[in-house]
């Protein structure tokens, strides 16, 4: 499963947060060889990491107590525990230990806890990680930012969680022994270098997944020319109904892209997998969340002073989703009313 | 009321359509000394007119009979009826005689008109009006497009319809006898040029609104902070609650706004109106339509190759409020639910 | 000039910062009765300031020197140095009186100094002021934050700096005495709630110019059915040549929207004035900068999950002018090679 | 190579436009043994076609006249040349003949054609091809349109340039036989519907261009606060130069996200690619080309009115690149200098 299964790994590594995401990466490194002393609040979870070989503790004391220096800890916890967390680990560790934020924390977070840390010569390794519910099978991409000390360190760790080089083809030009970069493990550079990256990455991912659910909609309402159009001065006459009477197979278009195209790509292929499932999407109801990195790109563009309108437009297409855009539509509706006495049509429809 | 009262005036003109507009826009040249002659398939509207000293007819072909050489023919008609309106109306006029649409084509829809008129030696003269219910006392600004002979012959309608050079300070470097630009009209080019120059007006102006009512729901939005936040990975959690604890009187704010800022314009004088009357705009459902111009505004930049994200941002920001985005959430939702387990929030608070 | 002029005013004022817009300030306010003692490092301006009866003081120690309690100092700096002059200012105060930042700061700054400095039971005042150098004429549009009861000592210079209530027609409903919001000037709550409203109020100012500017943008290119195409792969050819084919007086354009337009505005009229000098705009090379609001407006509206493509997407257009969008259409370009091996196309003429 | 190869085919295909993807296109066939008898009017790409088993005709008429009856020709062709080559094609063509166009028609066209040739009994069948340079070797993903009948026909063709089942995982629910989706080729609906999909699929690639390429400008400009910065009132400072010093290793970067990323995909394969050879990208000018599909996609949203921000926001960019937002920013550059006697900043650097 691991590129680096088979050899010889001797890193021993704390781990606390054993969630969905957390528990598959403790089984990843046990497979390969990383020897994960674990703790979660949880008793059920510990003794589901037990189950493949990790050893569990029951306090974050007990976990601490049971490494070999220098300590290495890694948290896997939502951003918002993340430092009180860090309140009760700090102490219990020394100089020349390590702690590892694999969670989704803001890049500037990691920069403040650094520095704090810093102080007590501990080093801080910020982790970004991406993979999803399906990263035991496929592996995970990390990119990680600190000293590079602890990024050596930690190494066979990395290893054993990214997907290995076999899992795309090689780029043209790259040969010999695979990078750790061609492995899916990326040094990105000093501490917030991880987490920015990996921001980025979901910022990216946003607009992606916009760009497909955009042409998804104009492909879902080709066949508008077949509906009644109402003759008002409300209405937009549709110019060319012929052109737009198609009923597309969605669930099979969804699935050719996958093959031989351009637009081919992991989430088309997730796509194509709820698609084949239903393919009018009708148990969503498209309220679309968003958990902070697509806000924290947004914000560094805008800081850079650099343009990012699609990623942006992705973003604020979410925020719409849950109706966040209400009372805008309403001050237009007013303007409307009140320059050329235009009523809103079927309001109740909207509600 | 017109810049062009007093003056002796000897047009004289056919006109159809007698709906709000078009009628107070008979009123407005009635009163500078336009004779108009006017048609509207409603009764009421045609004794309305009269009222005011036009002559009524009750057909078209009295209308055109009861004309002098060369006659002139306004039509003041909802777009998707002008070319059956035409269908009746050309084999009554001949060669010198003119046609002007002073409703809402597209200008695409002149150049084809136009083209077919001169093969009758028909003059076609097309006129983007803006004025809403207003027009009748603050006057109407007039684009105007078609052979520069109808325009001249026409020009004393146009500068009754105007509101006249007083309506707002002059530029500097503009002296002397105002302009026609300046008095409220304006000879844009051949065919098609008026209703171009009104398309894109309209264009500015969803861009416009849209820039308000933006402003104006971050303004709404700007107590968040007070709510209560959830804690979990599907809700980004608000970094600075402190920031967000304001409670803008909205109603005030765009009063303030009208005398000394920078964003004036009689957009936000309605506004204002509309605010003051309710600042919540509860009576509104944020159902915002659309009429044509602002698509047509995106499609002419489209096609000359012009970036115009703003605009049309504005326009996609209507289908939005209409509901129509919502397979393209659903297509999101069904992505986040497959690469990370995400569940949807709360769906039926959206439906 | 002010709405306030000829009423008693008794308040006296300290004024730091005697740049274009200060020096406007208190010419304004001199001429309403409110007395200023003004200080700026710069001699000149003092001496200009001191020739409309204002008495200058050759330090900030000296000019506290000559306040009488509740001492009340306006600043009016670049934000960059706000908290510097603070530094020296804030000491020679005490409890009971006031300090108003009229410059551009960002409301996070304004709620950080207000505690500082409520520590000292001085009190805090942010003045958002809109109206350029336009302003001693036409008046300053004022949002104000912080404490109540500073807000009315200071009102008489308020007043004396709004443009008053004749400057715009009254809302209809807006009836009796004017409020202040009516006079051009409103306390909009607690402290950083006056620059959160200007800031606002510029983001939608970004907004209305890009939307003047493309649709300027859109009727300066409708003759490029004229251009020579070329047939390749790489140039969409233009699909309706005959469709675009206007030359449009785009100085008689803005000119004529001043008047009955939906569309009429302060930003208008001041496009009037700049294209009646040259409709080409050739001297102007289109590198817009931003200073500050426009940012701040889109990390407000994405903080509060608010949808504001508009705003930023005219924000991003600020950043692309400056050449900021250059490596990611580099990239893009690349990848074109890369799927499709398509060259670039004359190159050059972009560098 | 292909899924089709080994079965026994008796398709055989007229073939006109032997350009890079035509020529692959034929080479894909005659390997899974559909008989292509092929014209150019270019003898070398005739010559090889030929060295791959196809034969070349030395004229349309001499082409027609090789082929079985019902002949079938597909057309490989720029879209600007398609209705001329119909022109001399058509008159040797007779009831049930079949004319397939595989280039990059505008679904438009398609309906245009098909009814004119159905009053001769001719069918028409439009696709959609995406494969790029790459296609001989990964397979070609076909979007077919038109009458079924033809589709049934051509079926052994389709399957021959189709990447195969094997070229992806299958979808989880997809068993038994592979359908023609899941092989890379799909009957998308009566005639436009091949192109309308393919249509989309490109608008849809353009927003993931954009999307990769402004993450990367965010990375690529994330050493901002290194850079000096001006103190004048035209910069907006850098709040926080310190969080904006990381020199990334852009090639590496796109490397690491190849494997085990929510983001991977085809592109960014090709841009690891082009990365690889040169992080910098200095060889590219970023003038971005658009070739249609991208406008017609946003043209069809637009007239569904449905939102497409995302992939408008790309299209737009792409105007951008090439500069044809430049009197846009001339106006924004005006109208700052109006209202606050703003100077542009070294403007010369833009030019």
């Amino acid at each position: 499963m691991s590129a680096a299964k088979g050899t010889e790994v001797t890193l021993q590594l704390g781990f606390v947060g054993l969630g969905r995401m957390g528990l598959n990466m403790v089984h990843r490194m046990q497979d390969a060889g990383v020897e994960c002393v674990v703790f979660d609040t949880n008793p059920e979870a510990r003794a589901a990491a037990a189950a493949t070989g990790a050893q569990a503790a029951d306090s974050l004391q007990a976990m601490v107590g049971m490494l070999k220096g220098p300590r290495a800890v890694w948290l896997m916890l939502p951003t918002a525990v993340v430092d009180k967390v860090l309140d009760g680990l700090v102490p219990l560790l020394g100089a020349g230990d390590m702690v590892i934020d694999g969670g989704n924390s803001h890049y500037v977070e990691d920069l403040r806890r650094a520095k704090a840390l810093a102080g007590k010569k501990i080093m801080y390794v910020d982790v970004g990680v991406s993979g999803g519910v399906w990263g035991r099978e496929r592996g995970y991409c990390q990119m990680i930012g600190g000293p590079e000390e602890a990024y050596r360190h930690l190494e066979p760790a990395f290893a054993a969680l990214a997907p290995g080089v076999a899992t795309a083809p090689r780029s043209p030009g790259r040969e010999g022994t695979p990078s750790p970069a061609e492995q899916g493990y990326l040094y990105c550079g000093p501490n917030g270098a991880g987490h920015f990256v990996k921001m980025v990455h979901n910022g990216i991912e946003y607009g992606l997944m916009a760009a497909y659910a955009e042409g998804l909609n104009i492909l879902h309402h080709a066949n508008v020319g077949r509906q009644q159009q109402e003759v008002d001065a409300e209405t937009t006459p549709l110019e060319h109904p012929d052109r737009y009477q198609y009923d597309f197979p969605l669930g099979d278009v969804v699935e050719v892209w996958r093959r031989g195209s351009v637009i081919g790509s992991w989430l088309l292929d997730l796509t194509a997998i709820e698609m084949n499932r239903d393919a009018t999407l009708a148990h969503y109801a498209g309220r679309v969340s968003d958990s902070g990195e697509g806000r924290w790109t947004a914000l560094a563009a805008i800081e850079e002073g650099v343009p990012a309108p699609v990623l942006t437009s992705a973003l604020f297409g979410r925020f719409a989703s849950r109706g966040n855009d209400e009372f805008a539509d309403k001050v237009m509706s007013a303007m409307r009313h009140a320059f050329g006495g235009h009523d809103e049509k079927a309001a109740d429809d909207k509600a």
